[in-house]
């Protein structure tokens, strides 16, 4: 079904990356330092809530290209200040936070997903993070991509086509020898929409402890895979 | 005295990889099949030779952007017309033969080189080759970057500055932070005015059993260096 996939490109945070607890870790330090007796995991789900629509006013032309780390800047200061403790948190305390996003996690079964896909595909990184922001958290969680692409050489977020079409663009290949794998079913819509192959990869505690995860089931897809091993299995690997 | 240094950015052909030996031994398997009695080794560099002046014309706008495939491809038919063996030559051998820059052997300190640097660096691809090309180059070679930056994503060749600065834009470090690593005094001089920091990296063999290499003093840059691991030592890896 899927034999004209020559390139498997990965969605990172949730999907290859574990954001939830590397940001809530992060977020429970500064909180402790400044005795905030905020929740840091509700506080992680809440500025994950800001990410969709910050990028969409992007993609609608509400306002210029920006870099992911300046949309995080500013939900975080909006989300600060409505908490009540604006005043507690430091100009580079800030820093550090929007900076946890470079720093993450992988999924424990990442790695080794990645290296099995690669002796048949390509596999390279797909993700609305910044390209300088991709490499310092691919390279820290020690992911063996073949190579990083990120929304920012559109200069436009997926869910648009532009990110996906362009991936395909500069790796010489049609839109259709490319495999999106996500675990979010907005990015398995746009990657489909824009004539790429998809495929869910579930992962159960991506939203933390607070929310539900995106389900393959609710999602239109060409491959749904329940873990790592089913997907690689599932491509041949 | 390179403190400032966090980005390591190497250029690929005759740098990292060894284009003279694999264009040749491709070169001369067409020519054998086909009963062309050319020199292969001689056939690489002119067809090397038309490398510069092809990209000069894209840089001085006498034309539009051209993927690098293009122009091999343009520069493939002048010289087998030249050499009155064009209809030797089938349609399918020149699509190979622009392929074989896809497929070339790493020099046999690079890869070590690589991995020594990534320790304390972040170590980049930054070449003239497009993205597809340079993506399937550096998996075959199995070269280990942390990410691949190509000037197609700048439609600008090197040595005009736009690729060294979009590198240090993309990556997020200031052109002072990052070291272009090359074997060829154009690509140092590039860099240099760009407001790179340079380090030429010897490679005798570059130019094949014809040519004379490039060789650091008659450069000016911020490390000469003899050797893969006389670069690495002087970079205190």
């Amino acid at each position: 079904m899927l034999d004209d996939v020559r390139v498997v490109a990965f969605d990172i945070f949730g999907t290859t990356v574990d954001w939830h607890t590397g940001i809530a870790e992060q977020v429970g330090e500064v909180f402790e330092r400044r005795r905030i007796g905020l929740d840091p995991a509700a506080f992680a789900d809440s500025w994950r809530d800001r990410y969709l629509p910050a990028m969409a006013r992007v993609n609608n032309a509400e306002r210029e290209w920006a870099y992911l780390d300046a949309l995080h800047r500013e939900s975080l200061d909006a989300l600060l200040a409505e908490h009540g403790v604006g005043n507690a948190v430091s100009e580079s305390d800030r820093m550090r936070l929007v900076r946890a996003w470079h720093r993450l996690p992988a999924w424990p079964d990442s790695a080794e997903l990645l290296t099995r896909l690669r002796r048949r595909y390509t596999v390279v990184a797909l993700s609305n993070g910044g390209f300088g922001l991709l490499v310092d958290l691919v390279k820290a969680a020690g992911l063996p991509f073949d190579a990083i692409l990120s929304a920012e050489l559109a200069r436009t977020y997926k869910p648009a086509p532009a990110p996906y079409l362009i991936a395909a663009q500069l790796l010489d290949v049609d839109p259709g020898e490319v495999l999106m794998v996500a675990a979010h079913g907005w990015d398995i819509d746009g990657a489909r929409a824009a004539g790429l192959r998809t495929a869910f990869l579930e992962r159960p505690a991506e939203k933390g402890p607070y929310r539900e995860a995106d389900r393959a089931a609710g999602t239109t897809c060409d491959i749904p895979a329940t873990s790592a091993s089913d997907l690689a299995t599932r491509l041949g690997c």
